[in-house]
């Protein structure tokens, strides 16, 4: 950490892994105004000299060990395979140097939770790379949630498909679904609990992983959500529906000019009506207005950058922290088990596989 | 049946139900070049009267029975709610009519069976009103899988929603899954075979039935098929992506000026790779060209009714016969028991409730 | 007219031309609460069986006498070819009847004012059935312009634009323009007067008449009208921009979910600041929220028919009365003109043909 | 010129003007495998800085003078304003450096045949950085012109509007309109040749320049081009129809799933069908398939610095060279002259304002 005088503190910083998020990382770094980019390592030496640029003072390593012994380095930046999360950070963490972790966090909750702990008794940040939490869309519906314009959540549907990679090391759940359900996790004032996760999916291209998959969670208090992840989509497709008792919301992460879109629709059901008399009518439909408020475009990463730094200054708990990578952790793990159960619900109150009775 | 002469022979129809879809048969058959329109029944005769308009000659009646004893009346379309078409489509086979049943054709697998043995006994036409099965798009897919040109399916996702009327009888998969599930069943060779059925669902406006629906269905050979259906959505989606070997398509109903979208992109797996390397090497993708063909706009109806015609006629079964029907409902059926199940997947290899194991 | 006791007048009206447009009109007169169809008229006989339907008690004839001796015929409604307005307009006023035309009014500004003229010095009724006037978007354009809520009128922007038929009779702008300049006319507070029309056309196709054309309108008080008719173009569009000092409205009629966007953006000049000096500083922009207003779903014909008949009934002008269509006959008199002037702007102010002086 | 060895010939670069474009030249060149980035040149020093990064070697002057004698340096690329153009390539010409331009490449037809001459003299590349030219889209679009797969070009329509910044210096015609001329004439195989350019536009905030504008260029062969450029539209879109006899294309820079549809729809005009009949006969037309080619993802900046490079190294003119530019310059003053007309047509065949003559 480093005391420029008036011109405030500045922290240093070291990115692990230069393949498909690095770069991103790295320019983001680069341009921080309060972060000093000191290096890039990569076992590809030559694609972090690629990442950092022909004409970059940001020097570049395969080596770990020289990274972690540089006492400029007060923070390291992991966006390598999601395998190798658990040795980096550990040995990050052996270091003392604050952590940004990409999602997600770890291979199994038990990773997840003794790099938690470490980090913890280290008096360490750690702070997942939860990017789409970020987004001015993101924080406009946790806003939207948290004063209590939606009203209460009834249904999330998700929808985050593409013709993408099909990943050598993970499935789809573990690809993709993180991003929603760390989405799900920022917006719910308790996070994200669902009471059980059923997984289905299918693998039709033989890769030896499910490559579409759907994931649903009903949630405590009522509400759904649902999860559509996919790698072989001929269509991309980023759309999330957030439904509510009083407004219901559509992110539609493709169409700049209007992201998010609030209905003021909602269902009119006579009050006083008994539950029991709703089932016999017809109910009507109240339809108003649609705003789509006015965000600002701005890049997700760099408040990522600011909220690491203000967390570390202030020994806070990141607004992404731990924890909230631990939750999606157990939801993934949850899922792979109702996978191979063939979509039986997995109890995610009571540890271990449970396959809801049927009446 | 009438013959006119040179004009060919002409049948006679009557209509009974003129609420949400009975007007569209009304103004079909009142248009059609070869059926004549006698009646048209409703307990509200009111209504009745207002789907012919005032300056029809069509006649209009409450009485199921004066229209079953009217012999100008050679069939019966039956767009009533789902719980009375029972009833009334077998007192019209009793009168030996023909008939076109609204989806869904029973409220049980076993009041289908009933009506379709029935019809088989007396030789009758028993035509399941699948409408957008006639629909040029699904018209052009059924070709596409039956000449190749798709591959083999791999998956087919589908998603039906809107803000529609909460329904007093039947729950959302009823009401609307028979749309998805009849497109797939005319376009796969040998008909929708799913070998189980998972479905969840939420009722978040405690209307004591589902209103957001998920259907997924493995099927025969290792695609897998998925419905999103639901009646509290904001934002209204028609949209179906089926998913081949060859070529993948997707289908948007509401795009009138591009409703097919042909994708010829596929997956690269090197050729001569054992199953077992797939798993090791990293899936690259072919990426095409993209194909919306040019499709006639016309109403479906028009071929649902020359289609009934055609049937009757030639003595043969028509295109979307009672044993479409028929496998639709064992799907709602299994549907409505794996709801029951909290999602379980409900086997449809072995008769009755059956939730799958888990490994 | 007859009285029906207690459900009020009724009043009898005739179709004449049952092509393309003709079908409308019969339909809504005939489901019309306050109207009854007594006659289809059109020289092609089958046409007109076609259009009312085989289970009508419509008549149908050849001969505009027949329907002008009918003393139940109150109105006409004329949707014949433009050329032949003026003729059938005329033998219908000369019986009393009371008029519906289509667009154009006439085929010329002296046949409108001759018919206009007669109408009056009888006391009939002469509505344009400029139909977009009566959908929901337009008429909430109308209300928001004439509550200030858009502000100072800048400029209208129209594409209206498809593959279309190529009219035998008349050019694109005599075909394609009247919509967009009735709309024009109606939203405007005193109606659409512009100082000068400049038309630029092309004829690609060798039709013998322009297909595709451009229309530009400099309006009193500043603002500028650009309309963009074109019968070749591969895509439909039929997209208004109509951008106030105070709101920006974007109606877009092929996106039924949301045909109008109301832009709450503007732009900011620093108050008090001298016009002279506004040319040197940067201006800014001030973005809001967009609001897209809940509009009905409704058949803008049955508001043309009850507008007519209270007109009738009122004895006053109907809201698109014929000095509407007049002004609309001036604009598309002058722009045939400007394109024979090769773009050439020709005056409005002065009648005639008056090319601005170039400085 | 450095020949680092087997690597092959590099070239050394400058680029003056950090504000709006240059921070994307920048970014190109530093990542450039041909180019070595050595100077950004701005007055505002602290634009230079931030543009180039705090961790990058390329050093930052706010004088031409230190760049212009750097030896080292082979090209300049100039992305000042346009007002500034000609005085700073006048200065690099003179100092031998090879030019890449901003559009417009300068403020007047007389400054820009100077910059050209000069540049001729020389020996001395000059280019213009007409970006557009060098996307995947427009690519195509040429080549399918080229081919013939378009066949004879019957109109160009091109709508770019957006809600941007009322430039202090030029009008939207100058700011805009060099986009989509340097297209029209990267296309045509002979350049973009009109006969006569009408420019009409508005003003409507005030600002003391054209912010609304429409420019129709009648083409050599009976065809049009008409452009809609506006800094006030409430909503962005960039899409050119570019039709032909063959071969329809949708171009629309926003879709970037689809930026190019070619529909396959034409005219069908009966065979030996004398010109004077076809304007009796109501023209039918033909429907086929739309396709939308895959297109590569790809900047286009990265193929202007190739092309710059290339160009230098072959002694060869760049495919948007100084005569591209002064094509469109003379449009431009075309336009501002029959601004200043009133929207009168000038004629582009003989110099000088020519008001195309009224009949």
């Amino acid at each position: 950490m480093t005391n420029h005088g008036g011109a405030g503190y500045r922290l240093g910083v070291a990115v692990v892994g230069a393949g498909y998020w690095g770069p991103n990382l790295i320019r983001n770094f680069s341009n921080s105004p309060t972060w000093d980019l000191h290096w890039v390592c990569d076992l590809d030496e030559e694609r972090a000299h690629e990442a950092v640029g022909r004409h970059s003072t940001v020097r570049v390593t395969r080596s770990l060990e020289t990274v972690l012994s540089d006492p400029l380095v007060d923070a390291v930046a992991i966006a390598t395979p999601a395998a190798t999360h658990y040795r980096i950070a550990s040995a990050c963490l052996s270091a003392d140097k604050h952590l940004l972790v990409e999602k997600p966090l770890a291979r199994s909750v038990e990773e997840g939770e003794m790099l938690v702990e470490e980090a913890e008794r280290r008096g360490l940040t750690l702070m997942c790379d939860h990017t789409y939490c970020y987004t001015p869309p993101v924080r406009h519906v946790r806003r939207l949630i948290a004063d209590g314009s939606i009203g209460q959540l009834q249904y999330l549907d998700s929808v985050r498909i593409n013709l993408g990679l099909v990943q050598p090391d993970i499935d789809v759940f573990w690809d993709l679904a993180p991003h929603d359900l760390s989405i799900l996790d920022f917006v719910l004032p308790e996070g994200c609990q669902p009471t059980s996760v059923s997984a289905l999916g299918a693998d039709p291209i033989g890769a030896g992983r499910t490559c579409v998959g759907y994931l649903t969670l009903p949630l405590l208090g009522g509400a759904i959500a649902h999860l559509h992840v996919n790698w072989l989509s001929p269509t991309k497709i980023r759309r999330t529906i957030i439904a509510g008792s009083q407004r219901m919301v559509v992110w539609d992460d493709l169409k700049p000019s209007q992201r998010l879109s609030m209905y003021d629709r909602g269902v009119d059901i006579p009050e006083g009506l008994a539950e029991d008399d709703r089932r016999k009518v017809e109910i009507s439909y109240r339809i108003g207005d649609m705003v789509a408020p006015a965000l600002p475009e701005r890049e997700a990463l760099q408040d990522v950058s600011a909220e690491l730094f203000a967390a570390i200054l202030e020994g806070r708990p990141p607004l992404t922290d731990g924890h909230s990578g631990l939750r999606i952790l157990r939801i993934l793990e949850a899922a792979s088990r109702s996978v191979i159960a063939g979509g039986s619900p997995v109890s995610l109150e009571v540890p271990g596989l449970s396959v809801a009775a049927a009446s």
